[in-house]
């Protein structure tokens, strides 16, 4: 019996009982539908003790149900032993989905409570019409975990700060005018904005409220002369106050937000129902009129202006020289003292910091030996950590915030001999990686028809991978942000020159090991003629790929050449910045093959 | 002027009046929905003048509007010269819509008018729905050509006849079990099938009903203990009809249907509103219960069996032999007589009507030489086909219906010296083509995930084709079925083992000329394995593709190894049935390269 974890379970059915509710909803988002989320709004975690990035709840009165996905079926077992919480497959077309249980299980007239500020609209509108069929009634005005969650996290109070056109490209009132613009459009009076990526990326401001995000706890409302944006105005210092307030920024203190709301009544109010929660969509939903569509700041946000792409190149090349400390490191340590998987991401944490403009991780890092390769969302810590020998290959997916550009980069390098067939799988996984660096493809295309080209040479050997082959990126913003991306799913979003998306197929094979190769390419415009508009990618990371484990012969003439040209460029781009010890291990990372 | 025509619509107009229409619809199909229409069913040819096989019209008192896609934009501007009827763009995302043109440009209480039974039932429904709001009518029941049309065509009454199983394979029996099987699975009493093709699946029929679709004007309902065929009796002679009434199906004459399907109700039905008409779907719906799904023949043929399979791999081969024909006398005959396009297109159906089994062609075949090549659905004719010439390239897309198979095969062919471009281009289109053929994919992956494989090496020199890469085609029945394709169009349709698609990229220089291969494949299981289920192409067509217009440093090894491999298959296919001069030939045409 897991004793905390029942005793809170307990705690909210006797609140589910006075509030007469036969069924209880805990989402693990926060009120901003945040991917990574400050620990205040780490709900599902509170009342479960599962610790996977994804998982939502129903709790009855006789049952708790914790659904998650194929990444964390063996996590959530573990965690959950002992709670009395049964785990349910999400994600998966053959089982059964909380809306579908709700409505199979629970009985006619009866009452399904939730915090509406903690849910996707949109998911809650779906989960409504399902439930009203049935005449199951839904009310997410119930914030129950606020009341049993002694010593709750606060919010986040983080300082914040401008982000500067040096590296934003774009002034706050130049996109402000094309948020307008885009209003107009739609004759929308008022725009939404809760995304926190959306507020940051509008408002030229940055912050340190969610791990790895550069993100600031706010919420915007955008009417023509009346430009409001609800945060804590400590935060900012009193210059960047004065800036925001000279642009026409209305500041008003992050509670206020709600009560703002309530007073909008007969507009036309533009919200992205996906990334919105459910209490802003009620509130709005009888009083005004929605225009439901695409986050307007999200789909600009997606499409880089030149100085955000130099500022992106920048962090990719003090990125690529963060990466060859690390591998000297290596060269000069390894067989030579002890190191293992948490001392790897512990030293490359280090080298990160070295660099001038260094925020932070952009994500908790990936470093996997030997058969935690093959766990994709592998969790390094200092207890489980693998010893690295001089033999077998290692991966280490991670990725830096500079003030002037985000990383996300995965190598998978050789410590010593490795076998044929980690050689087969690296080439076949890097011939994918290459095939998608140098398509050309004309104007309309999406990633899901390109999607195939980074997995080719894995399926002909009947290989493959079971996660998306590239996310847009955002700059010294999300490590992962929309719309567009390169995934089989069917998202008809089509590629443009401005995007950034990470290209990282691999191969993971249980028990044995994980291969991944990842590099951010951006989209530019190549060339029209009569056949239409053709763009292509453009590579940003900047670090040799390891080429000990390529088996050359599986590699046609323009593979070859491909490797060669781009560790030309690498070596040119990271040579000026180099000690000579860096760059004699550099240039030889960099030999043709 | 044109007084035919303009005559034509001032009496619709008078009509129109009469029935209190401020706008008449007519559409190209017929009331089976079926892509090529028998000439009683052509109206829009009728009231336009315009041949093409895509458009649809809309006539008010003061305009009349023909909407046609990009293939027909300059042949509609002909022959719509002096008529006043007006071009508009359709498939075109920048242009007015009919549904939004309507919207638009009609008042409030306005009604617009048309023939439901010659309508798609979904698309009607989306129009109403559009109209609806902004308080306009419709009324489907008015079939007002029939009174101004003079000697109208009659209904087809050409022979029909069973399908023996030796090429369905799956008894009539068994099919319809399938059928009601299905029906369970969504608690649906009553089927309603009215597509021709899958009429003729279900119930191993097959006719002439339609030009170069082996198919029989019939309807059915499908309900347990009362299977109703509804067709023109005297079409089959007695066995035919006593096997039908053996395995239980009830025929009626096809103008029963209408007053048969009126005495539906309180039932749930089956229907498929993308190939159902809107007469149909109007007289069940308020009466019953309508579940609307994509048709279960239609999903069910596309899975070819064995016996379908073995039938379709005889006709090609004995297809590949008439294309033989075909080139013996070429080689004979060009630039010792004159030759047009026009007599390869007879020649090529006479080399076909020799072979044992032959019913026609598959379609109206492509014969097109220099410019007319870049026209996609050029359509030759005695009077403007070019002479050919011991020079340049030659584009021949045709296919025979036999009866144990369907082929449909384009080659495009040196007829004497060629550019290097034209060598160029054919060899980016090859590349394409073997990319597709030799993919392995895993199970579930839909066409539009694989077409770029047939652009990629297109598009990597900024080239590119205007239309889809692959459709399903029919065993014995119409050369376009679905509902699998291989096209950028986001189809979600799985590929899976026993579908049959053409893979047909191409490249087409306006001007200059044109370039196409086409072979058809089909998908056939590869193994299993702990990444999954992965299937593959076989190749169906069996005739060389032409060398000398390949070059060949444009070409990788696999690619090579591809072609030398596909005309030795070729070769050992073929020459059991050749005489002396065609094995030669033959032997000439398959050498490696």
């Amino acid at each position: 019996m897991n004793n905390i974890i029942t005793t809170r379970i307990e705690h909210l059915r006797k609140l589910m009982v006075e509030n007469g509710l036969d069924a209880y909803l805990i989402n693990g988002t926060d009120p901003h539908i945040s991917e990574y989320v400050p620990e205040r709004w780490k709900t599902r975690t509170y009342i479960s003790g599962f610790t996977g990035s994804f998982g939502y709840m129903a709790i009855t009165a006789n049952k708790a149900l914790l659904w998650t996905d194929s990444r964390y079926y063996l996590q959530a077992a573990q965690q959950l032993e002992g709670t009395g919480i049964e785990m349910m497959k999400a994600r998966d077309p053959e089982s059964i989905s909380l809306e579908q249980w709700l409505a199979t299980n629970l009985q006619k007239n009866t009452m399904v409570g939730f915090n509406g500020s903690c849910h996707v609209a949109a998911e809650i509108k779906s989960l409504n019409k399902t439930l009203n069929s049935k005449g199951i009634k839904i009310n997410g005005q119930l914030n129950l975990l606020e009341s049993i969650w002694n010593n709750r996290p606060q919010f986040p109070n983080n300082k914040a700060f401008l982000h500067p056109i040096k590296w934003a490209g774009t002034s706050r009132s130049e996109k402000l005018k094309a948020l307008f613009n885009e209003m107009d459009k739609v004759s929308a009076e008022v725009m939404v904005i809760s995304a926190l990526d959306d507020i940051a990326w509008t408002f030229n401001i940055r912050g340190a409220d969610v791990e790895s995000n550069p993100v600031v706890m706010a919420y915007a409302l955008l009417e023509k002369n009346n430009i409001q944006l609800f945060t804590d105005l400590s935060k900012f210092d009193s210059e960047a106050i004065e800036e925001l307030q000279t642009d026409g920024v209305i500041l008003i203190d992050y509670h206020q937000f709600y009560q703002e709301l309530e007073l909008l009544k007969e507009k036309s109010i533009l919200i992205d129902t996906h990334c919105t929660n459910y209490r802003i969509y009620e509130l709005l939903n009888t009083k005004n009129k929605l225009i439901d569509g695409l986050s307007v700041p999200t789909l600009l946000k997606s499409v880089k202006n030149s100085s955000e792409i130099s500022g992106m190149q920048k962090a990719h090349i003090i990125d690529g020289l963060a990466l060859l400390d690390l591998m000297l490191w290596f060269e000069n340590s390894l067989g030579k003292e002890p190191i293992s998987e948490f001392d790897v991401a512990k030293k490359l944490s280090e080298c990160r910091a070295k660099k001038v403009g260094y925020i932070g991780n952009s994500f908790f890092p990936i470093v996997a030996y030997r058969d935690h390769g093959a766990i994709v969302h592998f969790k390094v810590n200092a207890e489980t950590a693998y010893q690295l020998q001089p033999e077998g290959i290692l991966l280490i997916d991670s990725g830096g915030q500079y003030e002037y550009g985000t990383t996300d980069i995965t190598r998978t390098i050789a410590l010593g001999p490795v076998s044929s067939k980690m050689k087969s799988d690296f080439t076949l996984v890097l011939k994918g990686m290459i095939a998608l660096s140098s398509i050309k493809f004309p104007k309309g295309i999406a990633g899901c028809h390109l999607d195939v080209l980074a997995r080719a040479a894995l399926w002909n050997e009947n290989l493959n991978y079971g996660h998306g082959t590239g996310h847009g990126v955002g700059a010294f913003l999300n490590v992962h942000e929309g719309p567009q991306s390169i995934r089989l799913d069917f998202n008809n979003q089509p590629l443009c020159p401005g995007n950034i998306l990470s290209n990282e197929p691999g191969i993971y094979r249980t028990g044995e090991y994980g291969i991944r190769i990842e590099n951010l390419i951006h989209c530019v415009e190549d060339s029209t003629n009569e056949f239409g508009t053709f763009y292509r990618f453009e590579t940003l990371t900047c670090f040799p790929i390891d080429t000990r484990l390529i088996e050359k012969s599986l590699l046609n003439q323009q593979e070859i050449e491909w490797i060669n040209n781009y560790h030309k460029i690498v070596l040119t781009a990271l040579s000026p910045f180099t000690s000579s010890d860096e760059f004699k291990l550099l240039k030889r990372l960099c030999e043709e093959i």
